[in-house]
């Protein structure tokens, strides 16, 4: 009988002993419980949890709560150290073997699920905005020198979101934004004018996937190409674009063709976490190793945890049901949007998008326009864009856009409740801002 | 009897009534029941708990496993609106509600703990080195000028620790240092150099309080007044400087006799909680919201979630018991230090310093200096510094420290204990390293 | 914004509200989060939780470490008081709604899943064998008297099942046993074999629904008429009967058409919760509240949790689902047993059971009978019943049983996979067994 | 550094190999971490947690909520097998395990703490009274004979506790009570009444040790020599005694001088984990199989896991530290209630106790007497005793005590404070009863 107790309890630890030996994301999901005891074993490795120690240092990971050890899931020294994030912390052994490991699974994640020309990934507990900040500041060209003016300028094929330029004028750095094209129903930065854009002072290029129509993706292997020949740094905001095969071939064949520095995704819109992380990635592994070192300290280790947690409940195969599902959804969403449209003699735009939907609004009249943002926000219908050209124009990535619409997302995750629900009650939404 | 249950109830809800209303850090502290259950009505406000809900954005706060809901105190939408961190995000009310209350309770905490005279307080998702390339970020003059070249420079009396030094040069700053000389034991920076230093090219300033012996505190008066004068901007690195009202008094009076912008705090090494966040503190409420408006996206909830934790379970009370602990064992680490000091015919080192302690090892061969510290952590001490002036000099502050020495800390949250056994096993591997 | 936050909690909380107006199992599952939400509210309206309190009693629920928190879900004085299960505690006001409303939706847990004539259930910290005491304790006759001998008698359909045996036999009860008999393939005790066995000194009567094949469930309705008759207390056993809607029928027209004063079901095999606890009903309230005065104390509140939330959890959506799943389950493994039953040439056995299916081993050598449990233990099967006429005829429910045969169950909660792997397992280890 | 890691981890995990190894109560407290990790452990050894068995049958340890884990600590299969509680359980080898250790501990704890001369200690899922009738229901002689009368009988030195009594009278057994006598202020139950009340229908007799004033305890010692000469069982009720070495040496005394059969404790008054246990301690090991036989079915596993999370919790050191407390403010009570029964004109009967204090209240009038109760628990005093000899006299133990009193305890787990607000505010309550 106790042989059964062992056969059971070895049952429940395999999947830690092939973890550690195959550093790869588990095919089947881990039990909740599982993945407490992994967390739970690792984290008692640290320091602060050695009862003999005598700590006479000012930063000992102590902790006022036993909720503290929730919320970090017991690692409390956090990662990183001295300002080198992917450096082992003496004082954590735990912890520095948690934050190795989830970038091992980060990397054979994204191996897995499009990019297999990657070398190395790492988990930041930054957003995305803030990763392309740090990634700049690791990747420009040494200021230090007298004639600074030379090498302070990025090209950025227009994204009109603000964390990313945010991202950018943070470091200090000068934008030069090349605008959008409208090509039928979609926005295109052409690459021909990026090419044109480039000045001496440029030292570096970013690029999109994922975005909201009517923009479409950037023109990702020219853009490499480009690249390359210039020896441009090139950053590619991939942000969530992990769940779309499509996506994911763009930049695979832009490392293949030409220069990619480094992808960046963020971890809550691709991998189901709470906000707070990013992937970034590099076919470069010393690349990759600069950027960590350019972190400035020690950082929450949360975030980082975070991911590892989602990568182990998920598993490969939890997440190709995800991108399945995924897939339904997206088409399941253009579907109920094109009734819709055709109830109020609109029309599905066309754009390029596996994520998202977007309907015009040319029969609403401009005055209502502006009230159905409320009136979705009223009904619960959380995520859709309205467009209104006598608004504000930031949002279509051009300057001269005229069609009004609205945008919907069937992302990873949602469901085709979601769906069902959103598209209905945009229905009810028109009809009561039309009707009275 | 159902009267008195009600009772009871209250009785534990009560404290939130009081903190809503107060704004204030309580007095007395929350149970653990108390803390999660307000953490959990709050998270359960946010939108992604709406089960009416439809959700067709592209980032909703979706999570792949339960376990996500203790990591992130069920804040998954984490902080921020599309960069402008204190701003509420509409998906997420509950989350809004929780940072403003922890920004409030952050201020006051300071105000009541030796900074009365700051407006306005704001957690951070950021270790101290990224806080501080976050406030040099927001604080310094726009770059998109041509003559650049003119405002890149900031003033650094010698502060030896790299996460700062990496936090500016993320950012492209061109350090001026200022180098340490010595006094006595002690290395100070004397602010005549500091001025002496000073170019048109500048446009801040730095200094410290709590660092290691030798390195002394930074005259935070006299570099605020020049600071004023000179129309630079001060920040003040306060590490784990909240734990000492000497300190403390430091930087209340330079906010009263010139300028202070910012003063960056960690939160793991002052309040107990995980590694991973800092305040930053200012006496002027709109330089503060700069700064807030320059993180680039959402951030991770948890390392604010964190700092809360620790006011509710601390309390004042708590925290005022902390830092007579503090002070008590910081006498006990003299005491025990100048008596092994006076067997080994050491002495302890005249350096000013509330929270740390050192000791000259001058009848160390050089040879055994370099093995005393592996020979510690072999004991299971953590913290203590051994300085070697035949190896590296970085740690010092200055380039001619010629005295070998150790350096433990009576830090906030140690235990008579960590001090006791500390300078036993230190008088262990003395005896181990030189008697074999 | 705030609006839409309070809009949420209420959604969160509303199916408190709900509950306590219609004292009712809810319709649908409520989350794990509301579940503990409201366990946490009701056990903080207990005294051990009162902050001013003064407690000099000898028990007033004090509790050495917070895990006992979570074990009794925070109800820490456990239920009753001075030996009255369902009286109020005045020390636990949280404690005592919480057993008043788990009683009230047991009550009304049955009354949906099939018998709408009971008044009144309670559940009871006990298992089936020790309620069946309880019950008999408290119905018997007063044995204060001098003739006792008249009254100690209970007459008992025979039914091998060692927990009832002893929980009449601990409580000094004479068993009378009614042997079985067989009819086809089926054991059944005819009912005039048990108004045969009545005698003068018998003063109640047992009858059973669920059990294992070849055993048949009682004549419920005619052994409740033949009670009233002769004015017996009639206890029925209905182990896992809730989860079968024919069981259920058997006890329903029992009530209608005689005497039954309790009906006794277990909690773990019919709702999924862990073992411990089982639901007493019956159709008149003043019997329960004599066997809720019967129990001799204060006692754990665990078990009564359990059962609530399971009903919370579940919801009587979720429990359909489980029903429908059972009856598919069940189909199934009737199916894939008459599969190998026809490759072995063995038959199923014609016997009514609406969980288990019996198979006939007439071919298996009785050399291998008594391996097969094994071998099947050690391919981690759990829960089949292999019998051998050559060993104990312990189980058959009569002397006489010769056919050998396997019982495997479909239980509610089973899933599929369990029982094609089980039949699986089952055809391995009879090749292993007769192969080699 | 990773060998750092395995120490700590080590370090972490031995006390969990001590425990295996002594089978004792560890002498330093657990952490709770360590306490969960353990208890998380053995439960992954049980069957229902064998992510590859086929469960077929009708019991499984199925479970329909997560939380349930947290409820039963993970062990769903409960205690026992087919009504034998110690039996191992071949489903539940974890739960075996916890069980068997959790006994060791139990008796190792006794031994400890008072009981040397004991050979065998349970816990069982049961109150003190269910307790009382489970041993009474094991150990009375067989009832199945014709000559039922002689052999019904127990001898109650007069107990007015209602759970012992309904323990009693659930069991069919005739209690012959031999009233208290009053001697000074001390009521007491001679040893030789005991034995004038002695017949032949007599087969066990009951005492006890922690009680209320004036109740002093029993002459176990006697009663002990006198059950050993007339081959009675004799049942010790030692409610919540272990807490006090006076109490526990009567029952080492009667052990070592006569017949004590067992020996019943209540584990929330003795070790503080919450209400639903007791420990059943005998200095013959086959007495307490037989009891452990008696209990009809499987039980609730939580009862037992909590007295052995309040063993691992406390440690020995732990409860030596409660016990030291205890005699502390039991010696406070005292002091308080002296100085409050002089200003009274008052005084402390003269009652042998060491947790409780009986103050007189001659002077009360009447009409007055029954409203301080009440006037008591509006001012949050829980646990205190009024008597009032003109209204029940139940709870004196005798039928003519003329002096009305309070009783205050001083448990172990009460505060100082506890003692110091109870004495104020019952001075508080006495002034606003008489002085309007």
């Amino acid at each position: 009988m106790l042989n059964r107790g062992q056969l059971v309890l070895n049952e429940f630890l395999n999947p830690i002993k092939i973890l550690f030996e195959q550093k790869a994301v588990p095919k089947e999901p881990w039990s909740d419980e599982q993945i407490k005891f992994f967390l739970q074993t690792l984290s008692n490795m640290d320091t602060d949890k050695d009862i003999k120690a005598a700590r006479v240092g000012e930063r000992e990971a102590r902790i006022a709560s036993k909720i503290h050890l929730k919320t970090s899931a017991g690692f409390c020294h956090g990662i990183g150290r001295s300002g080198f994030l992917t450096a082992p912390q003496p004082k954590a052994p735990g912890g520095s073997i948690m934050y190795e490991i989830t970038n091992y699974l980060a990397r054979n994640f994204l191996k897995k699920f499009g990019l297999p020309n990657i070398k190395s990934a790492i988990i930041v507990p930054l957003c995305t905005g803030m990763s392309l900040a740090l990634c700049i500041g690791a990747l420009r060209p040494d200021w230090n020198i007298k004639d600074l003016s030379n090498k302070r300028t990025v090209l950025v094929p227009q994204i009109d979101h603000k964390s990313l330029i945010k991202g950018l004028d943070l470091m200090g750095i000068k934008r030069k934004t090349i605008g959008g094209k409208v090509f039928g129903d979609a926005v295109r930065i052409p690459v021909e004018d990026i090419k044109l854009s480039m000045d001496k002072d440029c030292f570096a290029v970013i690029s999109i996937t994922s975005f909201f129509p009517p923009r479409e993706h950037d023109n990702i292997k020219e853009i490499s190409k480009f690249a390359k020949e210039n020896d441009l740094v090139h950053i590619v905001i991939n942000a969530y674009g992990i769940q779309s095969s499509e996506w994911m071939d763009l930049i695979r064949s832009g490392i293949d063709a030409g220069r990619i520095d480094a992808v960046i995704q963020s971890t809550d819109k691709n991998v189901l976490c709470p906000v707070g992380s990013a992937i970034i990635a590099s076919p470069d592994k010393e690349i990759l190793t600069k950027i960590s070192q350019a972190y400035a300290g020690r950082a929450s280790a949360t975030p980082v945890v975070n991911f590892l947690i989602s990568m182990l409940s998920l598993g490969t195969k939890g997440y190709q049901r995800l991108i399945y599902n995924q897939q339904k959804n997206r088409k399941l969403l253009e579907e109920k949007m094109s009734e819709v449209a055709s109830k109020l003699n609109e029309r599905i735009l066309d754009v390029f998008n596996p994520v998202a939907v977007a309907m015009s609004l040319k029969n609403l009249k401009k005055e209502y326009l502006s009230s159905l943002g409320g009136a979705l926000y009223n009904l619960r219908v959380t995520g859709p864009r309205v467009y209104n050209p006598e608004e504000d124009v930031f949002g279509t990535c051009c300057s001269n856009y005229v069609t009004p619409y609205i945008v919907m997302n069937a992302a990873i995750g949602a469901t085709s409740e979601d769906i069902d629900l959103a598209v209905e009650r945009f229905e009810k939404a028109y009809a009561q801002i039309t009707h009275k």
